[in-house]
């Protein structure tokens, strides 16, 4: 017997209530990997913990560890706490390796976030952490459909509305399938009666007409919308707009483009916190306050039978030496940087840590003397996809209608155009991101007011955006890197199954001060 | 040359400004029917206009004629402004026709929208207007992926997560037409050349498997979700789910509930006001402040040669007759209202007023002792749609994470259901739209707080829902239903191409005020 089949079974003699129960027993439900809340108790007496880096992975094995009765301690480089969970805001200073300054000049409330900028609903640890430490959330826009995909060689280099394509392609599409369903071209494959439902559902997936069509009209225009929206009044009456024909869709790749928001992790409800990513950083750092030192670079992590010494710098005074020492340890530098440090560990956690190669990202965030896209284009949130090297242009999810100036995410840069937009200038790839922009709001020439661009391989914390697996690097090496090697265990978005995500810092933090706990308890004792 | 040609020519030739403003003159951009802002000016000395409903369309035109200079008064039947824009909140008192009287037992904070309820993007009049009296807007979810479609008949009545539906059939849809295309079956249909494009779209847009197959694994469980969601550390590699036989998603019927997101009217990014939809009415009435008579409920409308006399009982003093003059009047009553009262115009019109039926609707407010929905199964914000006569669940866009209680629409009725639902008792409506909902959340059984129902064919002041125009009655009567008969316009969702949607309400009046004043002028000063 399938599941499915226990399932329906179980459906038709009992109540709804064990249904779901039963569902949720057989893994039906989806299940997050967290579990709410960890909730670690009776730390040996005395037992003390070094965590190393105040990102979203330490400030939660700080916060916990502490709550669980241990004695922490966190060193981070930086002189803010969060990491890549960051928000540039107005008057904020920030120095890229190379030496390159910048000063936000944002109006005030404005901001970008270099790093992570979304939160599916998924993602059930950050999201418990926002809600315990008071982070208001609002919905990130992921889709907008009254905003652009644009390919520089379609259309004439002319962006075209999200809902056009996406309306168009499911639409011919659909015509095409009911089509070859009426020509019994699938009588192979679909019953009788199955063709059916699949036409009717054909029809209304894909707004056909009575003949199965997708035609201009009113069907098609009520998904991709009318030339002239219907209004009241006399002479008010909606005029319907025309399909782009198949051939010029399929040709122009913007079908491409059109799928992010089914994803999984785009899905919707998605959220941001209230005033910026950054601020579940300082929600930690509040929770945490002097338990962080500050300007801490780690020279050197050395273990011993009883313990962990870590050697590290006071970045204000250049080429002093301090340590701290601690039971155990948990290390969330991030393996660009960490494979740089001496640490004493065996070969199988030495070897992954040097394997992992860090995906290069810049983003850059450009504000704006007016909020031109909402007011001219009625675009309010989303993202605009395109073929440039900028690769989208996201408006921000919150502030809308206001009159003032906006910031727009200008650009969010991978591969090879990330490689190139880091080795230039800030201020040149601000240039060329309103360049590349332009291409798509023409308005860019005339509002553009100032910006700031993070390239994550120049930043001096991570020496790269995200670790990089390949599925043969993590055959080979993940476990290696994720067990406790002696006093020793790392985490953070590296040590996840789900890179680049705020999630897979926190469930491999959580994984981990879980399994660090256990090896404490059973050795007993601080000695 | 076709539009389209013509375009692309334009966009070879020349910048991409210029390419903007072409298209716009080419009616290519979407338009909206609201020209903001209308910006009426001169009216005749001394002129006045009487304004019957303080509803959207009557506060339009209120708001737009008091600024074009003509003395405006405004009688409105309610205590209140805002017509069927309207949130019921904490301790609001209503009463239905047939004496049956409401005390809102919600929570401080927490509301619900009999109404109105959410704002599209290209509703640019009434988004207008929001911006013009600082009404703040916050981003509507309207489709949930971990939302359900629910069908009493299929899957054992267990209700199927929309990211399971919705994902499952686009993949299914996409195999078929792959394999169709890959067996020569589309060849009369589609190029050689183009079919290779539609194949490697169909596996991106369907998330089908390299051989062209929608089946479990990683491509479909990264649409449809995982069994069990990737984490961090050891032991935490996501499990994937399976999809539901295509046999069975077109037998279950659900497939119906997955394309609201996709229409016109429901995409995102839609909108609703911070604290309720009534935000609205109540920010009309502070700008419009003594000009609104309150409890002034209309029994007569007289015009003849040089202005209307409307005569209205003060309903606070049963029995007692006002009257009140002016040169024009802007009438936005319902026309079920409307119908039953005495008011001399021509046949045209009268024929028109009588001739459009309302529909019925239901919508019940249910509040939670806590948001289970958030904290059990994932769902923020969003809709499950029901083939129960509830219809929807729609969790609220607000307060996400909140710990306290929580107010859902339990439902959403309309037909048949709606008839019936509205002959019962406001306590019988919400009892019924516990009991169906409980067949989706058995949490409703020890969750349920209290509630309230409004039914709107027993609103004392619309006697339904909204205009139920079919295209044969729209023909024969709408036109002569908005013509200026003499002295008095109509104007409201019921004189609109945008039936039940403000925005209809909002362009109608701006249509309706802007002929009258053309008309006011040409006839000259006041007597």
């Amino acid at each position: 017997m399938t599941r499915r089949q226990l399932l329906r079974m179980i459906g038709v003699t009992a109540g709804s209530a064990m249904m779901y129960q039963a569902m949720s027993s057989l893994g039906f439900a989806a299940e997050s990997r967290f579990k709410k809340p960890i909730g670690l108790q009776g730390a040996p007496k005395g037992a003390s913990v070094l965590v190393l880096g105040a990102g979203i992975a330490g400030m939660v094995a700080a916060y916990e560890l502490r709550a669980a009765g241990y004695k922490v301690q966190v060193l981070e480089y930086n002189a803010r706490a969060g990491g890549r969970n960051w928000s540039i805001h107005s008057g904020d200073v920030y120095t890229e390796l190379g030496g390159f300054t910048q000063h936000c000049q944002f109006d005030p409330g404005l901001y970008i976030n270099p790093g992570p900028w979304r939160i599916p609903y998924h993602h059930q640890g950050i999201l418990h952490y926002c809600t315990r430490l008071g982070v208001p959330l609002e919905s990130f826009v992921q889709v907008n459909n009254n905003a652009y995909v644009h390919s520089s060689t379609a259309f004439g280099g002319k962006p075209q509305r999200y809902r056009h394509v996406r309306a168009d392609y499911a639409g011919h599409v659909a015509e095409l399938l009911a089509k070859a369903t009426q020509n019994h071209k699938l009588d192979e494959r679909v019953t009788k009666e199955d063709q059916e439902k699949l036409l009717m559902s054909l029809r209304m997936t894909g707004a056909l007409d009575k003949h199965y069509a997708y035609v201009g009209g009113r069907d098609s225009s009520e998904r991709r919308g009318y030339d002239i929206d219907p209004g009241g009044g006399l002479d008010q009456k909606a005029v319907p707009s025309k399909p782009i024909a198949f051939g010029d869709l399929l040709d122009s790749g913007l079908w491409s483009m059109i799928s992010a928001g089914d994803d999984y992790d785009m899905q919707t409800t998605l959220f941001q916190p209230v005033g910026g990513m950054g601020q579940i950083g300082k929600a930690f750092a509040r929770e945490l306050g002097s338990l962080i030192r500050y300007h801490a670079k780690v020279i050197d992590i050395h273990q011993d039978e009883s313990g962990v010494t870590v050697t590290y710098e006071d970045t204000l005074k250049p080429g002093s030496k301090f340590s701290a020492r601690a039971d155990w340890c948990v290390n969330t530098i991030p393996l660009s940087v960490l494979s740089q440090i001496p640490m004493n560990v065996g070969a199988a956690m030495a070897d992954a840590i040097a394997a992992v190669p860090y995906a290069a990202a810049v983003k850059v965030g450009l504000q704006f003397k007016r909020r031109f896209w909402e007011q001219d284009e009625q675009i309010y949130g989303g993202i605009t996809y395109t073929d440039l090297p900028i690769t989208n242009i996201s408006y921000p999810s919150t502030g809308y209608f206001n009159p003032g100036k906006g910031v727009l995410l200008g650009a969010y840069i991978w591969g090879m155009n990330a490689t190139e937009f880091t080795a230039m200038s800030p201020q040149e790839r601000v240039k060329a991101a309103v360049g590349y922009g332009s291409q798509i709001h023409p308005q860019y020439a005339t509002e553009f007011d100032n910006g700031v661009a993070v390239a994550w391989h120049r930043s001096p914390f991570t020496l790269g955006c995200f670790g990089l697996w390949s599925e043969a690097l993590r055959q080979k090496h993940y476990d290696d890197l994720c067990q406790i090697d002696g006093r020793i265990v790392l985490a953070g978005e590296h040590a996840s199954y789900i890179p680049a995500w705020q999630e897979g810092a926190v469930t491999s933090s959580l994984n981990a001060i879980g399994r660090l706990h256990q090896k404490a308890l059973a050795t007993g004792a601080h000695a």
